[in-house]
């Protein structure tokens, strides 16, 4: 037994190394419902999910500690939370329903038990919010605590980011701003406030806009998990367009407003350019009418000669890093 | 530019981490074909891949750097393939046919993007053999190389761990025992036999021998991936069987018996425990006539009053390691 990092002196927590795979494994599996759309559950060489249709959609995304989550910001229950949410989000970006998650777990051995059942059922209370199913995984030694996750989901009418259309109008539903600002916030020693604190541990992708966004005739959509700007960037990018953005119509949070000026920083760069919310970002003809949960904040334009697709905001280029990537 | 590690002097390598992440998965994606299956590709918030009927196979496995895979015994394409390949063998072990993979990639700043392309090409290469496609994935930093792969498939009749009966034939499709002692040649500095070496390195699953368990009635199937003893050992408590190997009918390959002499060790516990060939065992009734893919080992018994499932091998309990577990 290895002495717990942070508890009280006489606690002892239980390792994954002390337990072993296979035992790891069981335990996890003891945490995992099931549903009518697993024919197959965990425990099999592959699991076996029912789809709506004869197609499924299928995304992945890595975290690894320390780069998406830090296990002393954030419990092991919201960083499970997000994970799944991060996932769920890729699937709700195409105008689909969740259906399933695998979850393939690389941790060191030192790793507590409990860690991985609190993450695990972080995932499952995330995984209710839309009746997806964790349904198989893997679980390996590594260095480096790093979660790979995939979603899958049924695609009722499936929204690509290629299809946006000069004249449609750009609108988004969901939080824009708070994660980031919470991030700011966090990074600087501060616990507050709190809504933008919890933004980032544990964000809320609207779920229910993004078949709601298919059926609405959504040319385009995508979700904001790197930043705004970066993000549409994408769509207009696959559109072959250019997008502006109109600051004057983005909400502004009062806690990214808070943040802003604790630190200094102009609150709508959190909304621009700040990850981590999975808001969606989505184009409509102009004459679609957006029930309230989407909000306008754009137009999409027509390239000029030898302009490049784009994204504006206020009509001109944006000075400065439209959001996160990797490595850079 | 980094210098190369192990290049000629003159040469620098460019980095994952000078490129950055979008530039690595354009790149990425340019190794990529695709096929009729594949209704939505690479590119987008998620893939969309046709299914044959109206559910679909899920499986995921974690291959981490110096565990499951090293860089200086092998090449980056084998590393792809091996890691393409043990997900593609669970789809086959539920006697299914693979249709997609995803990519997780975590990897360091300093890795090599020529590394990330013939990784790829690997995986291209092994998905080729069973006409399945990469549909997408994920690239972030991370200390500790980890490659996160999902596999989707087609199930005809899926073959659980579970239906093994007592009176069946216990049989075996593909190579036993190689890959195990490549793995112990090349722990002892030797890089012979080429061909135990070379399966270490590659595995060649039986790809075509899963759907055609299916088809002959399979009553339980599994893939040997930690050992024949610890696989079948979940095929036993599955089926609540106990499960007995005649070595005397297990194929003893000549690279096998020649590790075995160089390193003074059993060659037949090479076959017993070693892991990483991909080889099918499957349980049948004892009626059916087997093809010639098909080897049979063994039977499956009854268990009496009180008795555990288990894996005796010539009638007896097994005195040592049936096979890798992590963290043990």
């Amino acid at each position: 037994m290895a002495p717990a990092a942070d508890g009280p002196e006489d606690v002892t927590v239980q390792t994954v190394g002390e337990i072993g795979e296979f035992e790891l494994i069981a335990r996890v599996r003891r945490l995992l419902g099931t549903n009518e759309r697993v024919l197959i559950g965990p425990g099999d060489d592959a699991a076996l999910v029912r789809t709506r249709e004869t197609h499924v959609l299928v995304s992945t995304d890595v975290l690894v500690d320390q780069r998406h989550f830090r296990r002393d910001w954030s419990t092991a229950v919201e960083v499970g939370r997000k994970a799944a949410a991060c996932n769920l989000s890729d699937i709700n970006a195409m105008g689909g329903v969740p259906t399933a998650l695998t979850i393939g777990l690389a941790a060191p051995a030192a790793l507590p038990v409990t860690w991985v059942e609190e993450m695990v059922r972080g995932f499952v209370a995330e995984c209710a919010k839309v009746g997806a199913q964790v349904v198989g995984g893997d679980v390996t030694a590594s260095d480096a605590l790093t979660i790979a996750v995939t979603a899958l989901g049924d695609a009722g009418r499936p929204v690509q980011r290629s299809g946006a259309m000069p004249g449609d109008q750009v609108a988004i539903a969901g939080e824009l701003g708070l994660a980031g600002a919470g991030f700011a916030a966090l990074s600087r020693g501060f616990r507050s406030p709190r809504a933008a604190v919890e933004a980032h541990r544990v964000p809320t992708p609207p779920y229910a806009a993004g078949p709601q966004a298919a059926g609405l005739g959504a040319t385009a959509m995508v979700d904001v998990s790197d930043g705004l700007l970066a993000d549409v960037g994408h769509v207009a990018r696959a559109s072959r367009v250019r997008i502006d953005i109109d600051t004057e119509r983005l909400p502004l949070p009062t806690p990214v407003i808070t943040v802003g000026e604790a630190l200094g920083r102009d609150p709508v760069s959190f909304v621009l350019t700040g990850g981590d919310d999975y808001a969606l970002a989505a184009t409509f003809s102009a004459e679609t009418t957006l029930p309230d949960d989407w909000t306008v904040i754009g137009t999409v334009h027509d390239l000029k000669a030898d302009e490049e697709p784009s994204v504006t905001v206020d009509g001109i280029a944006f000075d400065g890093d439209p959001g996160h990537q990797h490595y850079r």
